[in-house]
């Protein structure tokens, strides 16, 4: 397509640059004062490993709800043990067993004994347990070589849980033990923090849907796919929009999902073809415009109704870099997770220098080679390949010039 | 129920002790050994983040496929621009657009200039990009004052990836950043190694089934709730095949499942109702019975058919280790993860001594506390909520007696 000068003409009012970019701390806290409050849901317990816990659980039963045995032996009643020695041995009369769920239901009298079952319910008269292994056994009848205190491997009712005693705290992510433990005090649903509902709007119109292959001047969306991987990695319920046209109402019209939080990835910046930030500013607030770091400056952030919306570049590395900055953590809050990145941090000797802007963040990925790490030299945010070849990445602060070589630094690993 | 003396006898028998128990490391090579080769299948791209890539993946394009602008300004041809400073301006005439997806068709000739968009096409005749910021626009012509460098601004096709390259290699944990770019080549599906099925047989008559409230001498199931957590955290496709009763019949039924793997909570010992050891050594291997370690030593694992049959203590701490020291690792190494738990490693200063017996490998559960950890004393491996109180735990080695107040020792995180 060709186009008239005056076409051009029209456009270059909107290309006229930020208005005021913000610092990377700005933008957080911009990010940290304008999450909604958390909501909760009811949650089956088989569903809930991994969710962040809205409401603490306190018990309504003792576990064990009984006394029980500890060991596999004899419930007997340990009066009857005392003074038994190799040189004086005490025999007992076995009356009956008790089985996990199949409990004695007679009395251990002085001189009887009860086989018993580890977990099985301590027979009415019997307060301790004779381990197997030391017993001999003679027909009917059970020989011992020694004493046993009373209570001694009997496990008493509440020890492990007291009947009103708060479990689990919230708010606090569910471990696998957790739903071991809730479901043990028959707790068969929790309150959990909602995740929050995260929609990705794609724009471009030289895009083509995931899953195609590039043909002519038209690319392959590379952003949508990730970033639903991203948004489910932080524990939010990614949907797609699809493909949306440069076209302002429709456009608009995605904003508009009922949702807690809108990524558009595309338009963000201050070009012609980018609608985006105005449909923001003219139908909700633009808050953030521009941001002092590298790669991602061209971002965007402001609200909607009462949704979150972040502008996102088009470009693929940038793209991931402000989401791993700022909408990863909006996710991961208004989920009820930590501010944190999901990727471990450790310290690493930088093998060349890596240089920085004074006045900017820079989000510069790095190769471990040896244990030891260098910067990835590229030309440009549009290299997605540079963030899969990397091992992670260095965040040098906006008043650093960056790193001499042989420095120690903090490192973020991708894995 | 009240039992006979000749049915005491008969249990005799098989209470028994363990013919001869397994160290810790012969049991994980017995596990290394034994898993069959990885299976693998293709998985579209929207489901491939955090699957193990099992082919390597080699590019059939060039990414870009054209020579694109790579920043927001006016495509040129570099020698118009050459001598342009402050006081010798040059100007050319914009003659049209690119736009991403909607190329300028037309020929940039000398004189002339094409107003471009970050990710347009660069048009023919034109060979850099003067960046928007550093000309003035005077009606339907640009102004210079700087020069500018062949190629500068200008994506080179296959500049981000060439086509016949390996963009990913397997093994390889996908990450979203891979689906991008696995998106922008067009691949919609990959080949990725199978996730095991994991089959999770309860037994015990005493148990009710999770969500149930526990009731007389009955207890609630938290065995199974949490080991389909951890399941799932490892990367497996639980299943469970519910509680089954205590009878070889149901139990054998119920290991027979077509699966990878068959997990089996409770009757793992030598007491009376155990039946299960005796089961797989029937009908299949019983490779492993006891094992040096505390809690989860009368832990059993095997061969039925092609299954790996894992037989866990019904103690819930036990059955928890269990599966951590042992299931765990079968699990993640089967779907082509590592051998490393999913848990932080990281060192503390112990605030009082931990002690432990030569001769096996403890489990101890850990409090942090002011920045130091403390031992957490239990009665026993039935205490569940021990490892929710927790925050972590040390793994004592074979060889060691415990360690002293004061030392530095690794504990591993629960979160």
């Amino acid at each position: 397509m060709t186009s008239h000068s005056s076409h051009a003409q029209k456009f270059d009012v909107r290309m006229r640059g930020f208005a005021s970019r913000s610092t990377v701390k700005q933008t957080l806290e911009w990010i940290d004062h304008s999450l909604p409050s958390l909501q909760s849901e009811s949650v089956p317990l088989e569903a809930a490993a991994g969710r962040v816990l809205a409401q603490s659980v306190v018990s309504e039963v003792n576990v064990p709800g009984f006394s029980r045995g500890m060991m596999d032996g004899f419930a007997v009643r340990a009066e009857d043990t005392l003074g038994a020695t190799p040189y004086s041995q005490i025999a007992l009369e076995v009356i009956g067993q008790s089985l996990p769920g199949e409990a004695f239901e007679g009395q251990v009298l002085p001189g009887q004994a009860v086989r018993i079952m580890t977990g099985a319910p301590i027979p009415t008269g019997a307060d301790a347990v004779l381990q197997a292994e030391y017993v001999e056994i003679r027909s009917s009848k059970i020989v011992t070589q020694t004493a046993v205190a009373p209570r001694k491997h009997v496990g008493q009712p509440g020890e492990d849980i007291a009947a009103g005693a708060t479990v689990l705290t919230a708010p606090r992510t569910l471990r696998p033990q957790d739903i071991g433990v809730l479901s043990s005090i028959g707790v068969a649903a929790v309150e959990a923090v909602q995740m929050p509902r995260v929609h990705v709007v794609t724009t471009g119109s030289e895009l083509l849907p995931a899953g195609s292959k590039p043909q002519g001047y038209n690319i392959t969306d590379a952003n949508s796919p990730m970033l639903l991987s991203l948004i489910r990695r932080d524990g939010g319920l990614a949907t797609h929009a699809g493909i949306i046209p440069d076209d302002p109402q429709q456009i608009l019209k995605a904003l508009m999902a009922d949702v807690d939080i809108v990524v558009v990835s595309g338009g963000s910046s201050v070009g012609q073809e980018d609608h985006v930030p105005m449909l923001l500013a003219e139908h909700g607030e633009l808050n953030i415009h521009g941001v002092a770091m590298r790669p991602s400056s061209p971002i965007g952030m402001g609200r909607l109704g009462k949704r979150l919306v972040f502008l996102l570049p088009g470009n693929p590395v940038s793209c991931l870099c402000g989401y791993d900055f700022f909408v990863g953590r909006a996710v991961r809050l208004l989920g009820g997770l930590g501010r944190d990145w999901p990727y471990r941090k450790r310290s690493y000797r930088l093998q060349r220098k890596l240089i920085s802007m004074v006045g900017r963040v820079d989000y510069a990925r790095v190769l471990l080679v040896d244990g030891e790490i260098e910067p990835i030299a590229t030309s440009g945010a549009s290299v997605l390949s540079s963030t899969t070849r990397a091992d992670g990445f260095v965040v040098v602060p906006e008043d650093s010039e960056g790193y001499a070589e042989g420095s120690q630094v903090d490192v973020f690993l991708y894995d």
